[in-house]
């Protein structure tokens, strides 16, 4: 079982970004912490020094094993169902920069709140069409260089578009592309799956990445979910894809980290 | 085990009110469902004719064992932490007009959105003092005619004031009624209660109603909810009023309804 935990290259309103903030000091405590990947929320790939970026990582010994793009949405509006195809455009352009970038760390490019939510007076269909377009032109672009997509079903609280396994099983398949995939996230299940253990056999050989939080959205362990069963149904599914811990630093940024990793190492699967 | 499901008087735009519309045609459906009771929305005690209600569940057999309050708040804005005093005096007089109505049919005042949700400008703090100083008005008056209020803890998504339990109890303590206490719904316990048992435990006697709906805020059954072990909790902790159906109208009410009578009578507790 390989353990990442999500690290925020810039300041972010995203309240469940674990770590944010210096770089050199937070990639190091999640490697000291016994972590094997760390998982980096970026906004816009122009913006950050990819050389330190990697020569932090790989002193460490850290993988890189997805890149969430969600604060192009949270911080700038970029969607991929948005009326004005200008912001559409530039959504799709956004999600294109990542993939150099996703190539170099061999990681999954996470579309979660890229993909926008249904503005007034957009129709579902409408928006459903521009998303599985943006969907086809970001992964044939990424195709070419191996790199694969993965979409995160979120709470119908968070979200109007996508929020559940069955209809991003369906996305899957009006998208047609081998290297489309999603991205499960377990504290978004526990509202939307109606067994969260199903859903991820349903998922299979399409379950790209995968984000731990427990019920309440802390660590693991602090609610009551069942990581036990729920580690166990990825293993039997044959998941070999990273565990990563995307929840509120809370009590404490070091505390919640530390707590997620003592809690899953000890759970045999 | 006594049950009851949410009718709401007028139509509304809250969209876990189970039944709504015409009310004979549903409070007989109801009844003839097996259901001991029927929860009322009611948005303004003006606005329905008592007699004529009264007179319709009584010939069903059909207790009231609690009203709804909410769409005071979701349509006319109503609130008891708005930064306008002027809606919160309204807010307090809507519910306090609640109180002859549910003397007559023997029901728990339910405080849901209606405490509001915190504005832009306004502090915590600010907002608690208003929340509480509201509820101590509504319950005073409500003592007087031996009616008992229960604030509903609910999911941080749909408001930012009174979450969980913890929260819950520490504002019955602050308010200091013994009239008031709390209604747990298993829908916002899912998200926000570390144990969902052990929260009902710490409620105890301020339990004062009760809802359900499962994880996916369908009918229980239809999602991961453990509601044996849920019924069984509120049976030792001596819980004896109804447990009330507030649920997603889906696949369709009737279907909805159904399930949830058949699903709950054949727990064992």
């Amino acid at each position: 079982m390989k353990l990442s935990i999500v690290y925020s290259t810039q300041i972010t309103k995203f309240q469940a970004a674990t770590f944010s903030g210096e770089l050199k000091e937070n990639i190091s405590k999640i490697a000291h912490l016994g972590y094997d990947g760390v998982e980096l929320a970026i906004r816009d790939p122009k913006l950050i020094n990819l050389d330190e970026l990697e020569e932090n990582t790989k002193s460490l010994n850290l993988e890189v094993p997805a890149l969430g793009t969600g604060q192009a949405w949270g911080e700038e509006g970029l969607s991929f169902t948005d009326p004005d195809p200008q912001i559409r455009k530039s959504a799709i352009e956004r999600i294109q920069n990542h993939i150099p970038v996703a190539k170099r760390f061999d990681a999954v490019i996470i579309i979660g709140l890229i993909r926008g939510i249904l503005k007034p007076g957009v129709h579902h269909k409408q928006a459903m069409d521009w998303l599985i377009d943006a969907l086809q032109q970001c992964c044939s672009k990424a195709q070419k260089s191996e790199v694969r997509l993965a979409l995160e079903p979120i709470n119908r609280f968070e979200t109007s578009l996508i929020n559940n396994v069955e209809q991003g099983m369906q996305l899957v398949a009006d998208v047609g592309m081998s290297n489309f995939g999603l991205l499960l996230d377990t504290f978004h299940m526990n509202i939307e799956e109606p067994n969260i253990e199903k859903s991820i056999e349903i998922c299979g050989d399409r379950l790209f990445h995968f984000h731990v939080a427990d019920s309440n959205r802390w660590y693991p362990g602090a609610g009551h979910l069942d990581f036990e069963s729920i580690l166990n149904k990825l293993s039997t599914t044959r998941y070999t894809g990273f565990i990563s811990g995307e929840f509120l630093p809370l009590p404490d940024v070091d505390t919640a980290a530390n707590n997620n990793i003592n809690f899953l190492r000890n759970i045999r699967t």
